[in-house]
């Protein structure tokens, strides 16, 4: 059994660059009492993994030459745990590894009857994961939808935003994605299904552009991206709008981010920012994982993967979400 | 009588000059039944009716050759409405003019029982009107204080941040000041009783400074300033932290505003920020003016006036208060 690693071997200045990392042999103990080896046969790639690779306030650095943390999904292959009987489906933090050995503690059996029609076991970490929770806590509970209102989405095709967009329609709210591209937001208007979506690299004046898909203004602005776009957000904002700061893709590998210029409007039109980190829902995840596995039976929600093949691509699947290339939930299939 | 008012004679670019006004006589009309003549005898300058000068999108822009609006104190000279007896003390909208005929709309009878002992007339207009208000509700319902947190406002000595503070100690927080220069970080220290003021003068390096006075982080940040003030106060946030925009000064005058550069702590922290408009809040002004004033009355909460004598001088007293002049609450007495 061929058993690796990627560690972290560089801090990224910027974006990361495959050097940042590097694949080392993994020496697998025998299994203790209590113990199981699980084989990870999928591993995710997220934007919000950059800031463990420096460090910010939220949690400490990783340390060079650990193993880059990620969600994973795996299988039991070998157990001295009647928690972890052999053959399991599990999901856990298992990180860019091939295997780990486990006591348990943080991993999940998953019912794999759970999986059927059109729910791949990879949603775990997908959909009923951190992006979908994060766009489920985020919209209703910060962003506070009142059917009749209009949301507007950043990042609209990535699985967070893609998300966000169906839950809000779901609630009752008028959508509107911003995407990158004429594929991206072809797919958010045919899959997703928005009432609108904004190509914003085909906009000279992204501002504008919103306001003409919402003349009305934006109730609720979900915000995966930061920056411009962010500003271009604040100045659509209708007085009592709410804006939910999910992620900051534009800003996490910035020595020195941009952030935005129209804090003024704050005032003058009563906004709210806040944003938002999904463990601190984690008693209430089994309320959203519900209704979210309703919408997607009823085939109300959608989403979409890319199943990146080959533990060697790892470094390069990620990076990539910092190129614009991510396209509903990426994953690496071990 | 000599009866006359500023109006606006041009658009200000950045920071006003005495020239975008011009002094027009007034002609006053005879009284018609059911209207007053008011002597203004005391008007307002303050740094929020920079917006409506150039307009924002919370409020259309004075036209060129109306009378410059602010809040105001007067005194009835006659009258034929038993509204407004001759005589009384009364407070409104009156804007830069000696004399206003008013048939009682918007203008407000104050009972001279009131101001005694701490309590001056031309605290209608301050601690008790706008400037008095906006702290109070800004703090209460956007701050949501609980007893033992740590208050951090800048503009400390200024009409708002000052009474921020002192209100803020009677809710048992720690109180800390950020104010400009030696002589307003004495008075935030001596007469509002902070626990601890920064010079943001004296510091190269105002986030290890405001560092310094809270190792343990901001709960509250009240903000008037915006900019770099700002941004020092989000690094220096703790998890769960609320700021509450109330003005935004060193934004108002800018063509390009400078904004903050730091959003991603507000996921990585989970912070709130959202501004008020305090007119939202006048079915409540009575509980506010109420308990200000007990505050008041007991000593436990003081405010300074700066009154400058002069009608001429309107212009310059207002253009003053973005060049950092202002101490307390800024009145012209006409």
């Amino acid at each position: 059994m061929s058993a690796q690693r990627w560690v972290l071997a560089a801090r990224p200045d910027g974006v990361p660059k495959v050097s940042d990392f590097r694949i080392e042999k993994l020496d697998l103990p025998a299994l203790a009492e209590g113990q199981a080896l699980i084989r990870v046969t999928h591993a995710s790639v997220d934007p919000g993994m950059r800031g463990r690779l420096t460090g910010d306030s939220y949690a400490p650095a990783l340390g060079l030459g650990e193993t880059v943390e990620s969600a994973g999904i795996g299988e039991v292959v070998s157990s001295t745990s009647p928690k972890l009987p052999e053959g399991a489906l599990v999901m856990g933090g298992f990180g860019w590894t091939s295997h780990v050995v486990s006591d348990g503690r943080g991993v999940q059996v998953l019912d794999p009857a759970l999986f059927k029609g059109r729910m791949t076991p990879t949603a775990a970490i997908g959909v009923l994961g951190v992006p979908g929770l994060t766009a489920y806590f985020g919209l209703s509970d910060l962003g506070k939808p009142v059917g009749g209102q209009t949301l507007l989405v950043s990042s609209a095709a990535g699985p967070v935003g893609a998300t966000a967009l169906q839950i809000g329609r779901e609630l009752g709210l008028k959508t509107i994605g911003i995407a990158g591209g004429g594929v991206k937001r072809n797919y958010v208007l045919d899959e997703v299904r928005a009432d609108a979506c904004i190509d914003y690299r085909a906009q000279s004046d992204l501002t504008e552009a919103i306001r003409r898909e919402a003349p009305e203004g934006i109730d609720i602005y979900f915000d995966n991206v930061g920056g411009e776009q962010l500003d271009a957000a604040i100045l659509n904002m209708k007085p009592g709008g709410r804006i939910v700061i999910s992620g900051q893709v534009s800003e996490y590998n910035a020595i020195e981010p941009r952030g935005i210029r129209w804090v003024t409007p704050f005032i003058t039109k009563r906004l709210r920012m806040e944003g938002l980190v999904v463990y601190d829902y984690r008693k209430r995840f089994p309320e959203a994982q519900a209704r979210l596995a309703a919408w997607i039976e009823s085939g109300a929600v959608t989403y979409r993967e890319e199943i990146i093949d080959g533990f060697e691509k790892l470094p390069a699947a990620f990076i990539g979400l910092f190129n614009h290339e991510n396209f509903g939930r990426r994953l690496v299939k071990m």
